[in-house]
Formats: structure tokens, C-alpha cells, sequence
């Protein structure tokens, strides 16, 4: 049987960019746009075109720009919120309308201040409506994590009638398990009727860690669409990682789901975003942080030196990134400063290396990292000869 | 049925510690020590005595200070490291010896280049000589998550015959999906003879961002140990996120699994961690990030202010974070703009509301965020007047 593929749809540009303090400008976006096309990404989700005048000209000239990738805007389930996202996406080549209104007790009752009634109402006018427009129209609903499976089931067919292509299946809070993320989805792949003529998403927040899982858990029970950001970056703590889902689907082939992405860019796609949404990485990040690939444990690096597989499952060629760094602190042994010294050009063996090993220990311990130039000063110090 | 309680194995200074250039000295333990007993840590892993004389010193002096958790110290299968651990471990009231060796295939061929029988009987001879010094023996299967199950299970009764109690069975390179560590931990607790008497334990890491979901994974399925870090801290992408394990239990009840964390303490634990260690927590980390608890799009801004559990599961000070933030960027919407000009004493409503959000617009567009100063710029050059 062939592979599954997912399709990715990054939402750096609308969810993403919703970070305080963030806001991109028409130009930083176009340039991100740019680079996720190169990247591979299914579909960008280009911006919220009804929130500002700003961002409307910015999925405008994103739709414009854009040749592989579909083009989506989003709105909520209220007509000039479709009317104005329609208008932006007028010129791109596969635009996409992403609308929805909220679907868990808390929203209809809290913040709609309405009816589960009213709330399938709005729905399929907004997927009507979305629909005269374009042709590929999806639905969100909101807090969909916290919403009854039965509930959502309807509102989930209702929007299939009225014209809905994907069904965005948000656990918006980041609240679900995997295990309880995966059975809804499992449940309407199940129990809605014409699901199978569409495609079911996910879309998780990381309020508790598990975004990355809980995308996982998604499409292991028949979601075929992740939405994912850059860096994980969005609102709070954030969205699903992009690099994160990716690698994941990569390094476990037995799950038989592919993506379309160069894991190659994905180091330089983070530095990018990064740097114009001015959100640093933190070093120990998955994939894309600094320390992703660097090795400071005498038990590591020993392991490493002998064969790569032993401490590390991802290449770091295979995600764009430097070689892998054997970075010599007072965790570190023998192993480690042998190789390199050796780097260095000084071979030390045996009872040689016993001893700067014990003067290196000395150093080590007084300082956060030991450099070349401390190697070649203690070298140098301790009158250390390299006898084989 | 009374809830369960999980052990918090904290490893902030051992594995945590292992981050490259982030190395602590004594004196940083001992104030990182005192805080995770305040925060209420079952165990304090306080580092590797073998590995250098300042660890030695550090393990000593926190074994010295610490009353009410067990102190813990690593070891490789190695008689030297087990006495040297057990030497520095002497004056604490509840000294923990952490040994172990490789079972995977890569770590007993290519690491340690030997035989499945050996490795076992390498093992046994590790926790009865640890034995010999202490009661409480905690044995790691090094790459646990790459292990065959069955031959895990052989080492693990082996151990537990040889006295060992506790089991951690690590997914040492990060690759597990929780459904496949969640199994094995099950396969462990269904199969292992004398299993009932000794605690499994989950530690895990986050090279593909699954940390979190898998520890918890394991705790569904009969670990009563989880092994973290603050802020997730540690080699490559770091280990489990202590804060992220601790609230995800806390906030799904029905899991039935409770710890002793006192959770007020984690936002001042998260920053004293990152201070000295030097390490900068990124804004969008789960729980401890700047941004955890900040909102800017205008869809989630008037959910919260309508009621804060719409977009919230989490209320920030049960963490010991500042209040839920309000930030006025180009994505805010009406609502929030009200809410910050009533918050400065500006009563606007209906049309002069429309108004200033027209002009407050054109302003968030050109710049990230839109801040207080700028709010009574925008009134007072607009001459917006405030009538209801």
C-alpha cells in the first residue's frame, strides 16, 4: 500500500504572526511566504484580511506572488469577514477560505452568548457563502478539543452539505491528551457521513506541551492535513511545530504518512522567522535550537565518537544544521578531549592522556565550556608530552 | 479510589546540567537545590560524582543540606563510580545511588561492544554493589526506547532480584511516540516478575518535542516516576519539562495521578534556573514562557474578557505568573480596544468607538505593538470624544 500524505499548512502568517509584539509588515511577510513555498508546504495561511488594512494588502500581494502553494485567508462566520477575504484572494491560483465559529459549551454559551442551533445556522451560511466565492472552503471549529464528539459530528456534516473541502478539528486551549485528541478525531472519521469526501485537520496549541503529539495522534487516526507554525511560534504558547511534526513523520516510516517538505531549509526557514518576528529559539528546541545536535556528556560523546546512531536519531545534514558539536565541559571524559586534541593535532594515549585529562578536569571545573585556545595553553602549561 | 501519587525525579543538575556551556558551580547547586525542595520535589538527582571533583563536592554539600528530599547521585555500571557516588552521598538522610548501563542493540554492540549476557550481568553486579551502600537502588536501561522488550524485561527482573527499586527505562535519543513508550512501560508492568515491588520510571527526552506526551504516556500506563527538568532544560533538545508534566496532570483530574509540587512556585523556579544557567527560556515555552499567559488576536481578546476559561485552561497564578495579558497589536480587535481605553479612563461605545479603532488600526499597523502612551496620542490627536 502506498504512503499517506499529509499535507502541511503552515499558519505561521496568521496564527504564528498573532504572537504580542510580533506583527509582521507586507515585505517581511512576502519574504516568508516566499521561503515556505520553497520549503514544500501544502497550503500558507497568508493572514486574517478583515483585521486590518495592512494585513488585507498583505494576503493580497501573498496571493499574487504565490504559483504552488494554495493561499488561505481566514474569517469569522460573518459575511464581510468572507466578502473582504474573498476580495484579497481574488488573484491568487488556488485560494483557499478558512471560516468557522466556535462549537464548545463554553463559546456558544460564554462568548457567542447563543444556541447550538444558531450555531449550525451560522456555520453553513458562512461555508455557503465562503463557497460562491471559491471552491476550496474550510471549516474551523473553534475549541473543537473541548467540544462534545456528538455536537461537533453534526455541525461537522452540516458544513460537508453546505460545501466544506477540510474540517479544521482545533484543540484551541492546548488542553487534550494525545490518547483523547486522537479518539475524536478517530470519532467523526468514524461517524460523520461524507467524510470521506473531504479532509480532516489538525490544529493544536501547546498550553501544555503536547502539540506536537496531540498532531501526531491525529493523523495516526485519519486527519491527513497538520496546521503547524515556524518555531511552534503563535499566541501563548504557541501553535504545533512545523520542523517538530515533520520530523516526526520522517523518522517513523512504519507510520506510512510522508509530507511534501525539504527537511533540508527547515534550519534556515527557522532562522528566518526568527529573525524578522525578532522571537528567539531557545537552545534546547527540538529540531531547530541551538543545542539540537551538541553533545556535552562524557557517556554522549563517548557513544557518538564510536558510532553517530548511538545518541542522536536525526542527521543534522538531514535538517540543514552543522555537524553535530562535541562541546568539552567537566561532564565531558577521556574520549572526548582525546578526539579533540587530536583535532588540535596533539596525540595523547594512555597514561598521557590520564594526566591531562586530570589537569583538564581542573580547568573544566572553573569554567562553563573549555575552548581550543584553553586546550592549547593547558597543552602548553602543563608541559604535557604526547606519547603514544 | 485515592488518587495516585507520582514521584518528581528532578535531574535539573545532572542531566539538566548537561546542557554545553551551562555548566553550575557549587554554590548555584546548592541555591537550585534549596528551590526544588521548596517547590516540592520528590527526588533531587544532584549530579554525576564521578565525572569531576567539583561535582563531587556539589553532590556532597547538597547531600549535607537537603532534609526532606531523597538526594540522588549517577553512575555508569563501573565499581569505581558506585563508590565514589556512595562517598559522596553519606550525609544525606535519603541517599539514592542511579546506575545503570545500555540495553539497546546499538549500545551493546557499537557503545559497548560486548554481549546481551554480559551487559546483564553487568548489571546485576552494579545495583548489589550499590546495595552494599544504600537501600534505595535506581537502575536506567540506557536507550530504554530502543530496547527489544524482551530482553528489557530479562534485565529489569534480573535487577530487581538483585535489588534495585526503581526502574527507569529512558528514551534516551528522544525517539519514542507515546503510544509506542506508553506499550512498553505497559509490557514491563504486565510482564516482570517482582514488578509490583519497585517503581518504573519514565525519562524521557525532547528531540522530537514528544517529551512531555510521552512521560505522561507512561504514567497512564503504571509508571509512578517521572524524571524532568525545569524549564525542560538539558543535552541536544533537553529533557521533560517538569513544569509541563506537573500541570498537565494537574489539570486533567480524571487521570487520577497527583504530585507534591506546590505550582505557585514555577514561575520563580523557571526564572531562577534560567538566570543561572544562563539559559533564556523562549516566550512561547509552555507554562514558563513570557508569552504563556498573553493574548493579541481580537477573536481570543473578546473571549477572554467575556470569560476567561475561553481561551484559558490555566489561570496564571496558580503557576505564579503576572495576570493574563491584554496586548494591542494590528490583529486586536474592538473589544480589547475598549478594554485598555477604559483601563486609562477613556469611555468610548457605538460610533466613537468605530472611530478610534479606524485610526488605531492605521497606528498597529506600522508599528508591533501599540502601547498606553500611543492610546492617549491617538485620543488626543484624533480629538476623539468620548460619548456613549
Amino acid at each position: 500500500m502506498g504512503a499517506h500524505n499529509i499535507q502541511i499548512f503552515d499558519t505561521t502568517l496568521r496564527d504564528g504572526e498573532q504572537v504580542p509584539g510580533c506583527k509582521l509588515n507586507k515585505e517581511e511577510k512576502l519574504v516568508i511566504a516566499r521561503q515556505l513555498e520553497l520549503l514544500g508546504v501544502d497550503v500558507i495561511e497568508a493572514g486574517f484580511p478583515v483585521s486590518s488594512p495592512g494585513d488585507f494588502a498583505a494576503v493580497e500581494a501573498i496571493a499574487a506572488q504565490t504559483r504552488e502553494a494554495t493561499v488561505c485567508g481566514l474569517t469569522r462566520a460573518v459575511e464581510n469577514d468572507i466578502r473582504v477575504a474573498a476580495d484579497a484572494l481574488r488573484n491568487a491560483r488556488y485560494p483557499r477560505i478558512h471560516t468557522g465559529i466556535g462549537t464548545s459549551e463554553l463559546h456558544v454559551l460564554h462568548k457567542l452568548r447563543t444556541t447550538q442551533e444558531d450555531v449550525v445556522a451560522r456555520a453553513v451560511a458562512a461555508v455557503k457563502l465562503a463557497k460562491s466565492f471559491v471552491e476550496d472552503v474550510e471549516f474551523y471549529a473553534e475549541d473543537a478539543g473541548r467540544t462534545d464528539n456528538e455536537f461537533l459530528a453534526r455541525v461537522c456534516e452540516a458544513v460537508i452539505k453546505a460545501g466544506a473541502t477540510v474540517l479544521n478539528i482545533p484543540d484551541t486551549t492546548g488542553y487534550c491528551l494525545p490518547s483523547e485528541y486522537g479518539a475524536k478525531i478517530k470519532y467523526l472519521a468514524d461517524n460523520v457521513r461524507g467524510i470521506e469526501n473531504v479532509t480532516l485537520s489538525t490544529h493544536c496549541h501547546n498550553d501544555l506541551g503536547m502539540a506536537t503529539a496531540n498532531s501526531i495522534a491525529g493523523v495516526i487516526n485519519g486527519a491527513r492535513q497538520i496546521e503547524c507554525t515556524i518555531n511552534g511560534v503563535g499566541e501563548r504558547a504557541g501553535n504545533t511545530a512545523l520542523e517538530e511534526v515533520v520530523m516526526v513523520l520522517r523518522q517513523h516510516p512504519d507510520l506510512n504518512l510522508t509530507t511534501g517538505i525539504n527537511t533540508k531549509l527547515l534550519t534556515e526557514t527557522s532562522a528566518m522567522v526568527s529573525h524578522l518576528m525578532q522571537m528567539p529559539v531557545q537552545a534546547n528546541k527540538a529540531i531547530v535550537g541551538a543545542n539540537a545536535f551538541a553533545h556535552s556528556s562524557g557517556i554522549h560523546q563517548d557513544g557518538v565518537i564510536k558510532h553517530r546512531a548511538t545518541y542522536e536519531i536525526i542527521d543534522p545534514q538531514e535538517v540543514g544544521a552543522p555537524d553535530s558539536a562535541i562541546v568539552l565541559t567537566a561532564r565531558s571524559g577521556r574520549a572526548a578531549l582525546a578526539y579533540r586534541l587530536q583535532k588540535l593535532g596533539y596525540a595523547f594515549g594512555g597514561q598521557s592522556l590520564n594526566k591531562a585529562y586530570a589537569s583538564f578536569l581542573v580547568l573544566a571545573d572553573c569554567q562553563k565550556e573549555v575552548q581550543d585556545h584553553d586546550l592549547h595553553a593547558l597543552v602548553e602549561q602543563e608541559k604535557l608530552v604526547a606519547v603514544e
